[in-house]
């Protein structure tokens, strides 16, 4: 028997997206909401992590009743191998998307594209010069071919580090060392972590754990921190602009576009195509009055960032989009693109286009985007956007609310820019006490918590004790709709992050990227560190990721606390079948790499114990409070 | 309630394992078989590959009930991804290995160990020569790094294709890429195996089975083909040699190291410093009259197919040995060494001791092996093997029955030897009907199945129909213990095969190795596709693992079918909750490549599968049935 929808008000705290709930339900149309109620309750084995599948001896389910598998693995080795693989799903992904722009970088270099160029030589020579690469005089394409080589070579077997290793302060790596949790290469750490998960390898808990922190540190401070570059290289390093973000961003009068998934490299592509006049002509001829390329989730991040294009919404407001019955394509790239998407685009003259060979949608129509045809490739797809507005039903459109403003394009360069060229000042507010610390909230919803209920409150809760929040990711869309990613924000700011941000006219939350972009903060942390000559852990600084979902938050957090950052999530992962496991995420780390996971679903204590840990962590290094 | 255990005779086809079967539930010891009992019924989605964990809205479970995730995901999708990571963590495993093998040639090219050398020069210069190495005239140290550069490189994200593809016939190449197949880098085939499966990136089953497909092939062609390749290199080409098998090859009076694993770069030290005088006078001091070096699993092929060690048993019988309670240490690297025997050595005065960094086994003796220090660990081990005979306790002791005689050691390299230096011979006597074709038997044990009773009768079925079996892994001891792997079995071949193996004097059942070594088979195939100038697929052979258990079988099948190699399964992988993946698998990839799996409980069934398929491919041939 089909149980009662729950209330719309119970899903999410927002308007738009309560709207466009009320109007799925009335129109027959299935959602995340609807699934996950049919999906409920979970399997409890699998939910604590205690599932073996890694074999056909079984598969097996361990309890304090039945406490062995087949081949005699138990909870702890059980839950210590799931919980690798899920992080090492994450770091794949990540890191993946860091290839895909070497390659790109690949193309420039051999000439093989004129669509992409290296647009910000200044940053390819920072990054040159940080991993040891000269650049003095030298051209600019003999610099980028030395950099893609270099980063090729960090997805290799032959590194005893990856490059940006170069980052991180002495004491960290030396701490990092003495576990073997070093990251060598990016793809061989993923490699051997399926390697040791494996019947018959690795079956100590701990062991393997120490792995999954050494391939989360790959994604990090590899995989991810070169996409995250050479995004920034071959697409321009963000700077401060403002845009707008919600479902009102959709244009009843536009050839609405949707960009969706994590890479910029096709949606660049688009939104150039987009703003070319033949097309714009044709979708006039069709009675538009233009072509809106509008974002969701990380994509939609990555040309908020640099172009600022306005943000439809984050990860659950990417069916609902759809919904509205006024976008005529959506197009993605790869990860975190709900499969019903192509079903839901179905229900409407929606066009769902995928792009990439690596993630393919049945049911959908199939670009294999390459560099050499990238704009050729692009045009095609905005056309077969602007064709589909003829075949819009303007009976069942319905965009609710109007757009918020937000501001975005926080890159550490711009920071320092805004800072007058140093991170000076920025120690300085610290050291005063003016800016307590930093935390970062990212990542990004899941049904089973109220929509975006989390991911504002604890950026409320924290800006309150003049502690700076930078967001990423779909707590972007979140905080901007919120109304804390304007510089007018600073009203809701405790005293001394309101002074700090006022003066400098910045919100007290700022947008710091894409889930990718989190390398952004690591590369903050690591100056920051390496400036007042400590550890990453001597930092009054945090993570969280209240709503998380995705194996990449996973990495991400795992990444942040083996770097030495106490970091917070909203629900556990399953991994709570294990207590030396759970022992080990939210205690025992603490003595291994100066930090841990805590887990904490009541925001206001969230932001509590992240008050604790920054003036413990302030004390230690002698400020005040 | 407990249920009342299995007739041990319902467990086994061998009186070694009865016996020992006995004596653990005598002694209250649990084997895996007991862990099998109380882990059935198993849960019934994740047998159908319907469950996924891969994101944290779920975990979810589908069904035609239910038939969507929390994401929107379908049986296809799910089935797909499940079975592509299941894939992943059996080429990671053997890929892994493979590294290691280069990283011991690196050892020996920077002069960091004087323990591991170049043994045969020859098949070195040869492989350099296959994969484009200029040879004549260098150094042998020169080509080593070159061919090392190499192989490291095929583990990266630079290459088109890996270096063995040379091995492989165009026409076989031409369908590889056709189908984007095509293994690049072997690690980079695996991440971004992880990924597409993360939440939202491929979801498109027949694609993600396209790229499992080619995960595989980067294990067969790429990481274990480096690594049986390199270990000849190392360790010495295997040449025809008698043995012994099964628990009789245990000695009760003297100390009894048992090797078990896959690599042998531990192993081979262990070996030779189980010979050194010194610790042969410790073990005569203690009252016995030797040190026993015996092999379990594919650590122990290894050493048989070389060095001509006794092997104590597969996959069930690993257990078992230490139960006889003579075996004063077993030495571990890693894959299949099930964590129950470290409980299990600890209920006798067995030392178990593990040996690398990425299979730890909590409670062991732990060694973190390594190329530059080696024999002295190895010396390290071995004593303390020795020193656990003064401790071991004799009224414990039963080690049943006698060994029976093997003959190992058939390489290409050996094979091309006995048939006067050119695989001629071999298709003449296929032509010719003497030998209508070949199938290679290999792979594991799993305790749903009554040991080797289908690895034996398989064999014994198709030798009778003259098609020569080839053997690797666990199927082994199988077919050793069975009698098959001595010239005497000719007796129970047909008389084709009789003829042939008779004048060689050679079993009819040839051994080839350890399940890395499978790349041998791949090579022999490709060998004769390209004497007879056709494709592998058009060949009159077959592939199967009938007592299959791991993620490594699954590679090893999928890259099997994927070059065109009909492939039994005795067992199908936990797919069948998708009939797009099912499908697929048993019919549909044979438009695809060429070949697809069988799924067969009945061994005189599977080999009647395997006649007709030879009868069609050989009629095809233009050769007779």
């Amino acid at each position: 028997m089909a149980k009662e929808p729950r209330p719309v008000e119970e899903l999410t705290i927002w308007d738009d997206a309560k709207a466009m709930l009320r109007k799925a339900r009335a129109e027959g149309i299935q959602t995340v909401h609807d699934r996950l109620d049919r999906q409920t309750p979970h399997c409890k084995f699998c939910e604590l992590g205690t599932t073996c599948r890694n074999c056909t001896m079984g598969p097996c389910r361990v309890s304090e009743k039945n406490p062995l598998g087949v081949c005699g693995a138990d909870a702890d080795v059980i839950v210590a191998r799931n919980f690798g693989r899920f992080v090492t799903g994450g770091a794949a992904g990540h890191s993946d998307h860091g290839r895909d722009l070497i390659e790109v970088l690949e193309a420039i270099v051999e000439g093989e594209t004129k669509d992409y160029r290296i647009t910000d030589e200044n940053k390819l020579r920072a990054i040159a010069a940080e991993i040891g690469i000269e650049t003095d005089g030298r051209p600019v394409m003999d610099v980028a071919r030395d950099v893609m080589e270099c980063f090729f070579a960090d997805f290799g077997s032959r590194r005893k580090e990856v490059s940006f290793l170069a980052r991180v302060p002495q004491v960290r790596k030396d701490k990092w060392a003495g576990l073997k949790m070093t990251p060598r290469g990016v793809d061989r750490e993923i490699a051997e972590m399926m390697h040791r998960t494996h019947m018959g390898c690795d079956n100590d808990a701990p062991n393997t754990l120490i792995h999954a922190a050494r391939t989360a540190l790959a994604d990090g401070w590899g995989g991810s921190m070169i996409g995250t570059e050479l995004s920034d290289v071959i697409f321009g390093v963000p700077t401060p602009k403002m845009s707008t973000a919600n479902l009102g961003v959709i244009k009843a009068d536009k050839v609405n576009l949707l960009v969706h998934g994590h890479n910029p490299v096709v949606s660049e592509m688009i939104l150039a195509a987009a703003r070319e006049p033949e097309l714009l002509a044709r979708a006039r001829e069709l009675g538009a009055t233009g072509i809106n390329v509008a974002g969701l989730c990380c994509t939609g991040n990555e040309l908020l960032m640099r172009q600022g294009i306005p943000m439809a919404g984050n990860h659950l407001m990417t069916e609902l989009a759809i919904i509205t019955g006024a976008v005529e394509a959506i197009v993605v790239d790869y990860q975190c693109i709900m499969p019903s998407l192509v079903q839901i685009s179905g229900c409407y003259h929606t066009k769902f286009i995928d792009t990439a060979n690596k993630a393919r949608f049945t049911g959908a129509i199939h670009f294999d985007f390459q560099p050499r045809t990238a704009m050729k490739q692009a045009r095609e797809i905005v056309s077969i956007a602007v064709e589909a507005f003829a075949r819009r039903d303007p009976g069942r459109v319905d965009i609710p609310g109007e757009p918020v403003e937000i501001m975005t394009g926080f890159s550490n360069e711009a920071v320092t820019a805004a800072l007058g060229g140093s991170l000076d000042p920025l120690v300085q507010a610290i050291a005063s006490g003016d800016i307590r610390g930093a935390v970062g909230i990212v990542g990004c919803n899941n049904p089973k918590i109220k929509q975006d209920s989390m991911n504002v409150k604890l950026a409320e809760e924290l800006i309150k004790k003049d502690i700076l929040v930078l967001v990423t990711g779909c707590v972007t869309t979140a905080a901007g709709k919120a109304g804390l990613l304007v510089p007018d924000a600073i009203e809701k700011a405790g005293p001394g992050l309101k002074k700090v941000c006022g003066a400098l006219g910045i919100p007290p939350v700022l947008h710091y990227g894409s889930c990718v972009d989190n390398a952004r903060i690591l590369q903050l942390c690591a100056a920051l560190a390496n400036a007042l000559n400590v550890d990453i852990s001597d930092l009054p600084v945090g993570a969280s990721s209240p709503e998380w979902y995705s194996e990449k938050a996973a990495a991400i957090g795992l990444y942040a606390v083996a770097s030495g950052i106490y970091t917070h999530l909203g629900h556990p992962p399953n991994i709570l079948g294990s207590e030396t496991v759970t022992n080990l995420a939210v205690s025992g780390l603490e003595d291994l790499v100066g930090a841990t996971f805590f887990i904490e679903g009541d925001m206001v204590k969230a932001a509590d114990m992240f008050d604790e840990r920054i003036k413990t962590k302030r004390k230690a290094l002698g400020l005040g409070e």
